[in-house]
């Protein structure tokens, strides 16, 4: 067993599989069929990589949890869940028998082919990399269907002391994968090879530290990933770039990017920076990016709809006369996904509640000269916000 | 504009608008309706993070190609398409006004209200992280939505001159990283920190030597990934590990993976490397591993149905009395997915044609003590195959 300190505990697991029951029971549900890995992940503390080959957790009202898959994860989970009781295993997709057919079958064989089932996908299947089959609900025509994405969804929106303990410490590491990418940018060193340099070091430093304690569950090279994505320069007026091999040159502007997944968890902490002194055309972005975070970060509390912490962040850009340069809306909600509900966005009327843990992000864009944003992540607390991400947010600390 | 050499060229973009149109024209079909980002670049080149932001492109049979997408994007498709005429841009998800409302509006205004429309999402949005919405189905009651997935994948199975040639630069990538890897392996070494560097180190090669030809078009803190995935000693035992910070041992036996994205095309290249003199029992995995794999390739080779690949490398391990060991099919195609139809499997009865490429592993496994995979990419010939990654297969080679 890994130490709880660094992933969520068997117990709480078993609290989330009550609280899912709870759910079932009271929506005269018979069974919770889910297929999307953050949401398996959430309920069983089982990771997987999710591929053509279907898999499915199911979760009875009144029975132990059993996994439906492809053999190749047969050893897998058996090792790592301690939650899963039986697995049922199918050779391989898209097999002689499609797996679709074999989940049928057994899902008749627990009893299910009369039921009342939840699910996150009515085809029965993620549905990822060419995957085809028959939909679930077809070949189980005696058995109702319904939507069942909120049941585990609702449960994360507000995060228990152990989510919020995971997203800390992956604050902290954000926090110095960050100053390990600042330490290493100059003029003339290229974006790509600088985060994968500063990625790699700060990767050493947090194993070097939590040892053995430290256990990757999401697919990809590295836990912690540091750089720039391509915001360099004019790049950095698109937020949503991908990459791009470039030298980072004196007057550019760089939109960093921090992440480090802790048990699953992951935080966001991102930072506007100058290459030299900045000019009098990026300060008034950057002081107007700056004061719309301020202003959205002030509105973060219990009772306030999230939709408000929008409004005042646009607000303050609107009374600037750089509304032009909005692109997106203040922020979203984050934990076991990278983006995930609810979201400061016009669009959202949900409440704060203490527990729940926020990106907080106003960007300004300028296309073809450069783009302006902070990102932090924060929790609402009983009265306000506590900073998860601790950085400095001003001009002149974030001028190199 | 980039060098043709390592991207997919405007013109071809432009040939498989026309491929796709010719099929939507044989269908009666009056436009192709695409949320999935992996169909998106295929179609048009346009890369993107595809997030809970509904993103669209439509390809009508007789008019431009248009995006619908979030203001976030719009810059970024400006930018970077010549073949998109046309952005239409909402606010943001979930907005005051729900995307897929703006979606409906915005088809029906472009004439699409009565037609007869394929997707590969009936819902309208690819879905990720926390989407919910109507269905664009039901908001466009007048049209007519089909089923569309095969339109753009149909055309994936066969690869162009210009695929190959970018399949071959990845191979090539994929066996130097591979190289820089097993120069730094040694017992006493993390995993983890082992990938992470030697990634680094291979992307640094790359990169000084392709310069501004290359370009990063998918997602991820490195386009070269060479590393063990947490399979190194028993955990090679586990094919879909995710990854685990491990020392490696004396006497252990890993199972690496090698892959490089050039213009949105990766290859797959992975070996099983012995630490220190290799026991009989591994050497026997290994020689009945390796056995497999030369019986699979001798199969694979125009007319000869997918299936057939699979049975003789199955025959090989029964022959040699471990077919216990067997977890998985024998292989898979690869593109600009990561895994891709065909499928080398008892269930695919495809006729392998000139211009396929496959990955060719199969692999065996024993809990407790280790797995034995090597994966190869391969095109299919005329005659017989090519193999896109050389590099030694035998024991000897590999042994460390």
């Amino acid at each position: 067993m890994l130490s709880e300190d660094l992933s969520i505990s068997l117990s709480e697991h078993k609290t989330r599989i009550e609280q899912i029951r709870r759910q079932l029971k009271r929506g005269r549900v018979d069974a919770l069929y889910l297929t999307n890995p953050t949401r398996i992940l959430y309920s069983t503390g089982f990771a997987h990589i999710s591929t053509e080959r279907p898999l499915a957790v199911v979760i009875p009202q009144r029975a132990p949890v059993f996994l439906l898959g492809p053999l190749l994860e047969y050893d897998h989970v058996r090792e790592e869940s301690h939650l899963i009781e039986e697995v049922f295993s199918y050779p391989d997709y898209p097999g002689r028998i499609h797996p679709m057919r074999h989940f049928a079958k057994f899902l008749i064989k627990k009893g299910l082919g009369g039921s009342i089932i939840a699910t996150d996908s009515m085809d029965g299947a993620a549905g990822g990399w060419g995957y085809r089959g028959p939909s679930l609900k077809d070949l189980m025509p005696k058995a109702k269907f319904v939507e069942g994405r909120d049941i585990v969804d609702r449960l994360r929106l507000v995060k228990s002391k152990q989510e919020m303990r995971l997203l800390r410490e992956s604050s902290k590491w954000s926090e110095i994968a960050h100053d390990v990418l600042l330490e290493n940018v100059k003029p003339g060193s290229h974006d790509a090879l600088l985060a994968m340099k500063a990625s790699y070091e700060a990767l050493g430093k947090m194993l070097r530290r939590l040892g053995n304690r430290y256990r990757q569950l999401k697919w990809g090279l590295s836990p912690v990933v540091v750089g720039f994505r391509g915001q360099i320069g004019a790049g950095s007026a698109i937020p949503h770039a991908v990459y791009a091999k470039k030298k980072i040159r004196r007057g550019d502007v760089l939109v960093t990017e921090a992440g480090v997944e802790i048990g699953g968890y992951t935080s966001e902490l991102e930072r506007t920076v100058m290459v030299g002194k900045p000019s009098s055309r990026a300060k008034k972005y950057f002081d107007t990016m700056l004061a719309a975070q301020d202003s959205a970060l002030n509105e973060l509390r219990p009772g306030v709809r999230c939709h408000r912490v929008d409004e005042v962040a646009r607000l303050t850009v609107e009374n600037s006369g750089l509304s032009a340069s909005l692109r997106h809306h203040t922020g979203h909600g984050i934990g076991l996904d990278g983006h995930e509900p609810p979201w400061l966005d016009p669009g959202d009327r949900t409440v704060m509640t203490q527990g729940m843990v926020f990106s907080c992000e106003p960007g300004l864009y300028v296309p073809g000269y450069a783009g302006f944003r902070h990102s932090d992540t924060v929790a609402i607390t009983k009265e306000g916000i506590d900073f998860l991400t601790h950085y400095p947010r001003d001009l002149e600390s974030l001028t190199i």
